[in-house]
C-alpha cells in the first residue's frame, strides 16, 4: 500500500492553563503590538469577558451578539470596529461570539484571539458562519481563523457536568469520525486519536469531581481533547457517523449532542473490522484491548445514553434516514453501506427490545 | 497535575505521494496563482528539479547554491528573483537548496514550495540560516515558511540505503528527545510519536527491499516520518540527546547521523523510567512492551552503529563532553543530571569493553 494525502495545517498560536486567560491574554496582545481592542462576550458573559480583559486596555466591549451569526448582526460588529479603529478582536464566549469575530475578520481582516467558554470547536477552524432570511452560508477563509486560542478550563467551570460530557462526547465522536472522513490523513488520524487519549481520560475526571482540583484537571484535558477534535473534523470532514446523525437531527430534531454518543458505538463496531489501523489507533488512545471495548467502557462511566428510543425516536423513521444516509455516505467509508446494514445499524442504536 | 502549554502550530500544505511530484507542484502553482516561478537545484540536481517542473511554465531555473547558505549565494538568488519579477519559488533538494530559498523568501517576501529529496527536514521549519565569514546566523521568520511541501518518494530513491538509514534514525531521535525538550508539549508529543510509528515501520522496509516498490512504501514513510520529526523537533527545541550529540560533533568532530544512533538508545534508557508518559507514548509507537525494548529490536533491524569508540571517540573525551552538557542540557529533562550519571551514560555509549 502507498502512503498518499494532502494536508493543510492551519497555523495558529494555542496557549493552555487553567486561571491564566487574563495573563495569557495580556502577553499576547504585547507580542502582536496591538493597540486598540474590541472585545466581544454575550451579555450574559460580560463579567467574565471583564475578567479575561482585566489585564489589557479595551477600546470597546461588545455584547451585540445572537445565535447563527444573523447579517445585521454582523454588520453592527463591523461597523464597530470600524468607528473604534480596531486592530484585534477578543472573542470571549461560545460559538455565536467566536462566529460574530470571525464574520468581523472576513471583511475587515482584523485578526482575533479566541477564549472559549464552551467545547464547541469553532476557535480552531477557518470556517465562517452567516445567517439571512433563515438561510445559513458558511464558507472558508483563512482570515477568519484565530490567531491565537487561550483556554482555561476555570472559565467551564459554570458549564454543567452532563454538558460537558454531552459536548465531549461529541468532541469524541469528531475524533472518531475524522479516521474514516473523505479527507482521512495519517496527520489527522494523529491528532484525533490524542484528541480521544485526552476526552478518555479527561471527561470521567469531570464526572468524578466537577469542581475540585481534580474535576479541573479532568477540563483542563476535556478542552485540550475538543480542541484536538475540531483540529482533526474541520481538516477531514465528515464521515459516516457525522452523515447519520446530521440526518437524525435534521429530519427527525433530535438533541445534537446525545444522538451523537448514541450513535458512535454502532457507528465504531460497523466500521472497526474494516478499518484495522484505526481500531488499533483508538484501543491504543482508550488504553483498552479493542477499540469498541474502549469506548463501551468510558460510555459505562459517563453514564451515557443508550438508545434512540429514549429520545424520541421510532423504528418507523429507519427507512427515511437509510434512504438519505445511502445518498449522503463518503464513498470512502471502510464498511461498504447497503440498505440492509445501515437498516440493522440504526436498529441497533434505536435501543434493545424497541425494534 | 494540570496541563499547561503554549504551542504554536505553522500554517502549511503538505503533499505525499510517491510518482505525483510535478502533477502536484501543477496543482499548487494554479492554485496560488503564480505565473513567474523560479526553480531552485543544485547543478547535480537539476536534471530532477527540471522533471518536477516539468509541467509548470519556468522563468528562469537557478543552481547556483551552496552549502550553508553564504551570503554571497543569497545576495546573487535575490538579485535573479528581482530581475525575473519571481512571484512563486520552487526548491528541489536538500537542506542548502532550501535554505536558499528561505534566504530569498527572507528578504522579498516571496512564497517558495519545497520539493525536499532528503530528509533534513528544512521544509517543515520557520528557521532561516545565512554563512558569511564562516559565521553562521540564524533566526525564525514565518515568511520563510514554504507555503507548500510536496513530498514524493520516487525523488529519495537515489540516496543509498544507508544514508536513508542513518538520517531516519536522526530524525527518530528528534521525535524522541522532543518529548522532554524545553518546550515540550501534547501536541508535539503525538506529532513526535506519529513520527516515531511511521520511521520505526519504514526504515526496516527500506533495508528489506531498497528499490521495490515494498522499498518506495518504506521511503514513503520514512519521509512522512522525518517530516513529523522536523515539525515537532522545531516546536520542542533541544533536549538532552541532542545536546549531547551536538558536544560530541562540534567539539570531537564525530559524524552526524551515526553519533545520534548511537547516543539515543542510551539517553532513552536514562530517561524513560522518570518519564513515564513519554515512555508509554513510545512503546505504543514502536509496538513494543517498552520503549527501550522497541527502539532496540529496531535498530537491530537496521544494523544501527553501536559503539561511539568505533567513531573515534575515546574515554579522554568524556570529561569535555559532560562539563559541556552540564551547561546546556535543559533544566526540565526527566532525569536530573549530574556529573556521574552523565559519565556513565557516556561510558554505555563508548561501546562495551571500551572503558
Amino acid at each position: 500500500m502507498s502512503l498518499h494525502f494532502t494536508h493543510d495545517t492551519l497555523g495558529q498560536r494555542v496557549m493552555l492553563g487553567a486561571g491564566r486567560a487574563a495573563e495569557h491574554l495580556r502577553a499576547e496582545v504585547e507580542r502582536l503590538g496591538a493597540a486598540r481592542l474590541m472585545v466581544i462576550s454575550s451579555e450574559r458573559g460580560v463579567e467574565q469577558a471583564r475578567e479575561v480583559a482585566g489585564l489589557i486596555d479595551v477600546a470597546v466591549h461588545h455584547t451585540d451578539v445572537a445565535m447563527h451569526v444573523p447579517v445585521e448582526v454582523a454588520e453592527r460588529a463591523r461597523d464597530v470596529a470600524r468607528r473604534h479603529d480596531i486592530d484585534l478582536m477578543v472573542a470571549v464566549g461560545g460559538g455565536s461570539v467566536i462566529g460574530l469575530a470571525k464574520a468581523v475578520a472576513l471583511t475587515s481582516g482584523i485578526p482575533s484571539i479566541a477564549v472559549p467558554t464552551t467545547y464547541a470547536g469553532s476557535e480552531a477552524t477557518n470556517v465562517w458562519g452567516l445567517t439571512e432570511n433563515e438561510r445559513k452560508t458558511t464558507g472558508t477563509d483563512d482570515r477568519v481563523l484565530p490567531v491565537t486560542v487561550i483556554y482555561d478550563s476555570h472559565l467551564t467551570l459554570s458549564l454543567p457536568v452532563e454538558m460537558s460530557v454531552a459536548s465531549g462526547l461529541n468532541g469524541l465522536a469528531h475524533c472518531v469520525d475524522s479516521l474514516w472522513a473523505p479527507r482521512a490523513d495519517p496527520i489527522n488520524a494523529a491528532l484525533a486519536t490524542e484528541g480521544v487519549r485526552a476526552l478518555a481520560e479527561g471527561l470521567p475526571q469531570i464526572v468524578r469531581d466537577p469542581q475540585g482540583s481534580d474535576g479541573r484537571d479532568g477540563r483542563d484535558l476535556a478542552l485540550y481533547g475538543a480542541y484536538l477534535s475540531a483540529v482533526s473534523f474541520a481538516s477531514a470532514g465528515s464521515g459516516l457517523h457525522h452523515k447519520l446523525c446530521h440526518i437524525l437531527g435534521g429530519t427527525f430534531n433530535l438533541p445534537h449532542a446525545q444522538t451523537h454518543a448514541v450513535v458512535l458505538p454502532h457507528v465504531l463496531a460497523f466500521n472497526a473490522p474494516y478499518a484495522p489501523a484505526a481500531e488499533r489507533r483508538l484501543a491504543a488512545a482508550f488504553g483498552a484491548p479493542s477499540a469498541v471495548e474502549g469506548l463501551a467502557h468510558l460510555r459505562e462511566l459517563l453514564d451515557a445514553p443508550r438508545s434512540l428510543a429514549a429520545l424520541g425516536f421510532t423504528a418507523e423513521g429507519i427507512p427515511t434516514v437509510v434512504e438519505q444516509a445511502l445518498a449522503a455516505v463518503p464513498a470512502g467509508n471502510p464498511h461498504p453501506v447497503t440498505r440492509e446494514n445501515l437498516t440493522e445499524l440504526l436498529r441497533g442504536a434505536l435501543g434493545a427490545g424497541q425494534v
